[in-house]
């Protein structure tokens, strides 16, 4: 398995520039040769302007909308062939946000709005769980009463019975070499297993149980 | 036209109980001499449970996972009957949040996590819009930096060109009469438009404007 991924919850941290909070990564992650980047642009609409963006930045990213991002990966016949690529080939695959949520086995968890009709829900699977970028704690000071994030997570487990959820806090992110995953950034990850206590792990944590199909 | 709708933005109001800030709306609307009412549990996990907690407060409702919801309606090919029933025969219709959604032209602007993947996204269709329930306004304190509810109703509206999307902040709902929409509630609604700059409507505006094909 060559596989190695980086996995971003999110492009901005609160006070910080575009992706600043995990550039360090990036850099480490990609290397000093690295020549060439595809930037997958479909989570929005404008993608000459978005591939600019992350032209001018440099770095490849894939924040946006999930629902929009994942159809036009099947309408461009791409989910088959990132895989075959990133698992089999070795390239390295970044993801932000939306484009955290496509790389593991499917889009359910993701916060979008489903403004489109994907084909399915079942993403590009280069890990064998999900992820919940931009995980969100409950605010007990809120008159909102909308589901807690962590009360719609339950209810995707009450349909699903075997994909860990790693709920990926803002300024977090998930470093994936072959069979290794390791919790990097600033912030605590909360992982939920169904029917089972949550845990939340520190940055640093070796999270590579989340990779074998059992869990 | 025979439809009668009361679609409600969320079930709960903050310091209210369960239904409480619509209690006065929800009795004038079945009236008096209402005999039966079908409830539709689909959209939580225990069904019988949910349906008792219905029948203890003597009201229908749809709240939960709109996703759940449409899928279930489908798969027990309930869209259909429900739409002549409503449409055709004048059986009233009440839903608040996912019963909401579902009740509308899609589902496609619901604020819920994608647990299960329903055949379409295209919901009963008892009005010709979509309605956001639970709308809520950007925190201008809020260091989380997901996307805000407007700038996810705009991505919604960058892929489909017809139909308004009405917000619905908590303590809102919709009286459907035929082609007569009224405004009611506590708390004012916000129109989107395709292109167009939002509007405000106050408790009590005429929104049977939105009831016509071409809005």
């Amino acid at each position: 398995m060559k596989r190695r991924l980086l996995l971003v919850s999110n492009s901005t941290l609160h006070g910080g520039g575009y992706l600043q909070h995990c550039q360090q990564q990036i850099q480490d992650f990609f290397g000093k040769n690295v020549k060439r980047i595809l930037f997958v642009p479909y989570a929005l609409q404008d993608r000459d302007a978005y591939t600019k963006t992350a032209r001018d930045k440099f770095i490849t990213l894939g924040g946006g909308n999930t629902f929009r991002l994942l159809k036009a990966l099947y309408d461009n016949k791409l989910v088959t062939e990132i895989r075959k690529r990133v698992l089999e080939d070795g390239i390295p695959y970044m993801g932000s946000s939306a484009g955290t949520n496509v790389s593991t086995i499917s889009i359910n968890t993701t916060n979008d709005m489903p403004i489109v009709y994907p084909p399915t829900f079942a993403a590009i699977g280069l890990v064998p769980f999900n992820i919940n970028p931009h995980y969100l704690d409950a605010d007990p000071n809120s008159k909102h009463m909308g589901e807690t994030r962590e009360q719609r997570i339950v209810q995707y487990h009450e349909e699903h019975d075997t994909p860990c959820v790693l709920g990926l806090r803002e300024g977090s992110l998930l470093l994936v070499e072959g069979n290794k995953a390791t919790l990097l950034g600033s912030t605590k990850a909360r992982l939920f297993k169904r029917g089972k206590h949550t845990t939340e792990y520190e940055p640093g944590s070796d999270l590579s149980f989340l990779l074998t199909d059992a869990q």
